[in-house]
C-alpha cells in the first residue's frame, strides 16, 4: 500500500454520517489532507419468485427530486447484510425471504467513503406474519414484481440508476444464464 | 415529489467535497435536517480494442487500504463526461480514443450524494501524443488488457468491486452479446 495514515480528527458527526479529515502520505511520498465521509454499509436485494420474475420499489429520493425504481434496500444500520436485508423487504413489500444469498458486495464511492454496499439475492418469498412500519421517508413507496429481462431492458433505457440495483440485477441474471 | 426543502446551509467546504444540511418537509409532512455531500461527478471509461479486450488499471485506494482493480476514469472536476473520460484515459493509460460513446449514468450512492456516475465506451484507441502525468495519487498504477469474459469472471469472483467498474463492464459485454 503506497498510501499511508498519519492521523485524523473529526469534522463532523451527524445522525446518519460523518465526515474526517486524515493527515496522509500519498503514494508519492508527499503529505497531505484526505476528507472522507463515514456512513453505515447499504444492501439491496435481488428478490426472485419461480416464475423468473424480481421485485422493484420506487419511491421519491431527495437529493434526485424524483422518483427512482431500484431493488429493495437501504441502509445497513451497522447489522448484517442479511439482516438488514430481511429488514428491508419486509418493510417495503411486506415480504420475508427463506433462503438470502450473498451475491458480491461493492464500493459504491471508493474515493470518499469506505462504505460498502452488500448484493443479496432472497427466495422463498412469503408474506410476513406482522406488518412492519416503512419509516418517514418511504411513504408513498410502490412495489412490484417484474420479468427479469424488462428489469434488465429497464437498466440499459437508463430507466433504473441506482448503482447496486444496477450491478444487482445484471449479476443475477448472468449468473443464472450461465449456471 | 413527496420532499420539500425548506433551507439549506453548508456545514463544511473542502477542496473536494463539501457537507450541507437541508431543512426538509419528508414524504409523511414531518419536518427534519438531510446531510448530504457535495462532491464532483465521476466517470469510469470502458475502454476496448479491436480484439475483444478491455483496459482495467489497478492502483492503490487509501480508505479501503489495499489494491483496487477498476476500470480507467476519477473525478469530472465539473468537466464533461467525455472530456474527463478522455483525460483520465491518457493520464491513467497513455491511451486516447477515436470514439467516446456514453452507455449510462448512475446514481452510486443516492441517499447521501447528488453525484453522478457516468460510463462510457471508448474505441479507436491510440497512444497519447504527448505523456501526460499521473497526480500524486496516482504512482503505482499498473494498466493492462483484459480479455472481456475474464474481467467479467473477476466481477464474478469479486475482485472489481467499484461499482462503475462492475456496472459498466457488465452492460458493455450485454450489450455486445445481444446487438
Amino acid at each position: 500500500m503506497g498510501w499511508k495514515k498519519l492521523g485524523s480528527e473529526e469534522l463532523h458527526r451527524g445522525r446518519f454520517l460523518s465526515l474526517r479529515r486524515d493527515q496522509v502520505v500519498r503514494p508519492d511520498g508527499s503529505t497531505g489532507t484526505y476528507e472522507h465521509v463515514s456512513v453505515h454499509d447499504t444492501v439491496r436485494v435481488v428478490a426472485l419468485d419461480t416464475r423468473g420474475r424480481v421485485l422493484l420499489v420506487e419511491d421519491d429520493f431527495y437529493l434526485q427530486g424524483r422518483r427512482m425504481l431500484h431493488l429493495p434496500g437501504g441502509s445497513t444500520d451497522g447489522q448484517t447484510a442479511a439482516v438488514a436485508g430481511q429488514r428491508e423487504l419486509a418493510e417495503e413489500t411486506g415480504l420475508v425471504a427463506e433462503h438470502l444469498e450473498h451475491l458480491t458486495t461493492l464500493d459504491p464511492m471508493p474515493g470518499i467513503t469506505a462504505a460498502r454496499l452488500h448484493l443479496v439475492v432472497a427466495t422463498g418469498l412469503t408474506p410476513v406474519a406482522n406488518v412492519v412500519g416503512r419509516d418517514a421517508t418511504e411513504i408513498g413507496m410502490t412495489a412490484a414484481w417484474w420479468p427479469t429481462s424488462e428489469a434488465v431492458a429497464a437498466v440499459r433505457a437508463g430507466r433504473i440508476t441506482e448503482a447496486g440495483s444496477v450491478a444487482g440485477l445484471l449479476l443475477a441474471v448472468q449468473r443464472s444464464s450461465t449456471s
